[in-house]
């Protein structure tokens, strides 16, 4: 069999769209902070992004953007290694690592490409991986690009983890791979355990802050939440969540980020990342230096949101972080509610199965107005009766 | 042992940094089409970047990059799958599947996770990935990452090739993976006896045109210099090289591209590319279609170079493409050269193992002026007899 016949065979998306029911790729014309046009002109609340800060239409960013392409070009054209290295670059790099508490910084095309460098450019075979059930994608596909053994363990339990630690002395090297703030969930890993357990086994611990760094602490982060970031060796970041551009970034010591700068694959044999976007990484890291009441701000948000959902009597979870997940049923439940949603002017994210169990994610922004949010709760309170008699009863108060 | 034990033990790059002989991270803080200034302010003749058409610094470019950045946003924090689409990108991958010829396009963030969607999308455990020995890099890491058995052949060796696939029939999928013009060399794939041997086996043929497509036949690459776009299955791109941005994509027909957007990792994973990057890669693609003057004037300029370096005695090899690699001798006489040239203001990258056989790369843009050239060319006659005493000799023309 060819390995292209199962695209043929596959009528998964083509059934959706035939359907009405197609939550994916909706094109996008015009955002600002709180509020997105579609393509068909239509104004909605946007429940669904991950711009925690409102940073990615800051006029301050998007002008550093702007003023980036203009001196330096629309791109460097070659990797960092060889031929695509801006001062800028190493900037970043150097301003990343002073905020975050950690000796040096490597800073990446994506944040997906960080994960990449972390994992498969310090692990390869012989060694074993213990990755959280409910680590980000990237962390995955990274650990199975370094052909290292990977072991599960259920999300967020550490005596599982140790038990595993303990049944797998092994040779190799031990990486313990988890997200700082789960995406889907928004709640937090168990850090003071998971260090200890790494400590006692002699482990290495990754922590993916995608979406804890630039919110949590001031901005410094789950690490720095907990008080451990000197305890994590090493941390991973994105530019394209609270920082409002795309890129990432691997925190560590010297010598590791020395070594990853000469043995990453994905930061020697990819282009570095555009002016713009490092410009404007490097713009809303000094705008969440000064103006930290973003990241309460976001938090507060959310926080309406999930008591207001809870009042109405949806189910949101228990999370603290900018991300508060709507309970809905199956997977058709989920894209009905997901739908409903859309034609009351309100965007969320449709979550199925593979990515985790089927829910609506919504997440906030710092700079969402209180009419905006109303305007949303509007809309969930008009479809209410249609989704919940679908989805798992919210648990008693 | 720990995984970043490795790390404390790894002395070559600072080693390297302390004898004065380092090549790599080199920062920039200003470029325009032909030259570029070293961020202790010397200018050097660019010839060592991908910028091929000259196009990441053309106004048109960096003012679509600015004015995206402005409108849309500096970054979409969102992939394109879930909140993350702008109709910029939909438009993109029209207009690019229109250009190059295929019935479908998928837009990536980087050209990198375009090679690990097309691979790693595509192909898994039970199927079989035959390798060019020399294919990019992100090519290698893509058939780690999908899992699938992995059989190198020699470069460009279609009957070590077809022995191969003779001799594995097996029953999962199979996929033939090349470069369409090597980064290295220069050098073109054998695409007619490729196509034949796969159409023979029944495998798959993945050509990486990255550093093809922009330049050769008016910029519509590899595949259609050869006339053989439709024969090809799946062709990928990135934005980083003749475009002048950054980002890649996938060409196929219609239901591969569909099943791609829905289960390619890279893609579903990975926030979208920013406003800027995609609108710098449409624009350059639309000055692309109406200059096609450009495409032969980066020949025009490699051929110049490559036969004044012959002349001056240097080993160029034979391509005819942008790349002319210059023979240089063992790893530490390539330093020396390189380190020779920046000193005479001439940038080339130095190539070392495990990327290549040890060399100095050279490549050219098609809006270097003859002045710049010239100095190049002073640059390496000033160096020649010093860089030739440790290389191999030219073979006699």
């Amino acid at each position: 069999m060819s390995v292209i016949e199962k695209c043929t065979a596959y009528t998964r998306a083509r059934t959706a769209r035939e359907s009405g029911l197609y939550p994916y790729f909706l094109a996008f014309d015009g955002r600002d902070a709180g509020t997105a046009r579609l393509a068909d002109g239509r104004e909605v609340v946007m429940c669904g992004s991950n711009d925690y800060l409102g940073l990615s239409t800051d006029p301050r960013v998007t002008e550093a953007a702007a003023r980036a392409a203009r001196q330096h070009g629309a791109g460097c054209t070659g990797s960092r290694f060889l031929n695509g290295n801006l001062e800028l670059h190493d900037r970043l790099e150097q301003e990343l690592a002073a905020f975050f508490g950690k000796p040096a910084a490597l800073v990446l095309t994506t944040g997906y490409q960080a994960n990449l460098a972390a994992v498969a450019g310090l692990c390869g075979p012989g060694d074993t991986l213990f990755v959280d059930k409910e680590a980000h994608a990237s962390l995955i596909d990274a650990a199975r690009m370094s052909r290292a053994r990977i072991q599960w363990f259920a999300h967020n339990d550490t005596a599982a983890l140790a038990a595993k630690l303990e049944r797998l002395p092994g040779r190799g090297g031990r990486m313990v791979i988890v997200d700082g703030v789960y995406s889907m969930e928004g709640d937090l890993c168990p850090l003071p355990e998971l260090v200890r357990v790494c400590e006692e086994y002699g482990a290495t611990l990754l922590v993916d802050d995608a979406h804890g760094a630039g919110v949590l602490d001031k901005g410094r982060g789950t690490c720095s939440h907990f008080g451990l970031t000197d305890d994590v060796p090493l941390i991973t970041l994105t530019f394209s969540k609270a920082f409002g551009s795309i890129g990432g970034a691997v925190l560590g010591d010297e010598d590791v980020i020395d070594y990853l700068r000469h043995n990453a694959r994905s930061l020697m044999f990819s282009a570095s990342a555009s002016p713009a976007n490092a410009a404007a990484a490097l713009e809303s890291l000094r705008i969440l230096r000064t103006e930290p009441w973003r990241c309460s701000s976001v938090v507060d948000n959310a926080d309406f949101m999930r008591r207001e959902l809870a009042a109405l009597g949806y189910e949101v979870g228990a999370s603290t972080t900018p991300i508060v997940p709507v309970g809905t049923g199956d997977e058709l439940a989920t894209l009905q509610a997901w739908q409903l949603l859309v034609d009351q002017g309100v965007y969320v994210n449709a979550v199925l199965p593979p990515a985790a169990s089927p829910r609506l994610r919504t997440s906030y922004t710092a700079v969402q107005t209180r009419a905006q949010l109303d305007r949303a709760l509007a809309g969930f309170a008009a479809v209410r009766d249609r989704v919940l008699a679908a989805a798992p009863a919210a648990d008693a108060a």
